[in-house]
């Protein structure tokens, strides 16, 4: 998984897997303690009262999980430029401590930017599965160096 | 801003000032050494040279930042359920350690389940600024206890 991807590799269709993440608990708790002190988030019994039935990670926490697998998979072997956003974010189920959540990356479209042909626009779409559970999408343009 | 907020109280077009939020560099830093060590966030002389000039931080640390704003100025006051997702996520700016960002959610729809009649979904649009200039945007539906 070292070799180097060029523009050019982001061929529509292609996907790639990026691993298995584990859910930390503390990690998890920590997280939503700083960012989204819901009480869903942070207190059982709350949560067990809660339409999640359990403690579920914030949303954002799992966008970051996912973004570390993207980053060690792909973005690591790549010339990235960041992302000016997306269209797609969706959390269809909750996300619980000690899941094991499978990343992957889809290819969607890729263009050259019209007014910069050096810069490469990627449409991709990220996920997170639990087994054949999908529990988070984000759909959004990855930038890259397009070598002439 | 201690008054509840009930699920009437979500009326399209109506806006949420959520106060100013700085971006402190090593809390900056630390989060995109865990979720997203793109060199651009992490390596002062990779960014001076990469398309933000300057250390930039991980989108998902801005949207970290607006969501926590918004739990302190809203969901605090509240009966928030969580989130499906939504259909836009946008960072058309970057971010820098030391910004003071203006956080702000403007309701831009509300209705109840048609299958719950209980739950309220709101159409929110969450948006940080520097001055005048939007360096965040997140539209997304959030979930609502509706009584009847």
């Amino acid at each position: 998984m070292t070799d180097r991807l060029a523009f050019a590799d982001f061929t529509p269709g292609r996907v790639f897997e990026l691993g298995t993440v584990r859910v930390d608990r503390d990690e998890m708790l920590a997280f939503a303690r700083r960012f989204d002190p819901q009480p869903f988030h942070l207190d059982e019994a709350v949560a067990a009262d809660s339409i999640f039935g359990r403690l579920a990670a914030s949303g954002w926490f799992t966008a970051g999980l996912w973004m570390r697998a993207y980053v060690d998979g792909v973005l690591v072997r790549a010339d990235g430029l960041g992302s000016p956003g997306g269209d797609e974010i969706s959390w269809p189920a909750p996300v619980f401590a000690g899941d094991q959540l499978r990343a992957s990356m889809e290819v969607r479209a890729a263009r050259r930017s019209r007014s910069r042909s050096e810069l490469g626009l990627v449409t991709l779409r990220g996920t997170l599965h639990r087994a054949d559970e999908l529990v988070f999408a984000a759909t959004f343009t990855g930038m890259f160096r397009a070598s002439s």
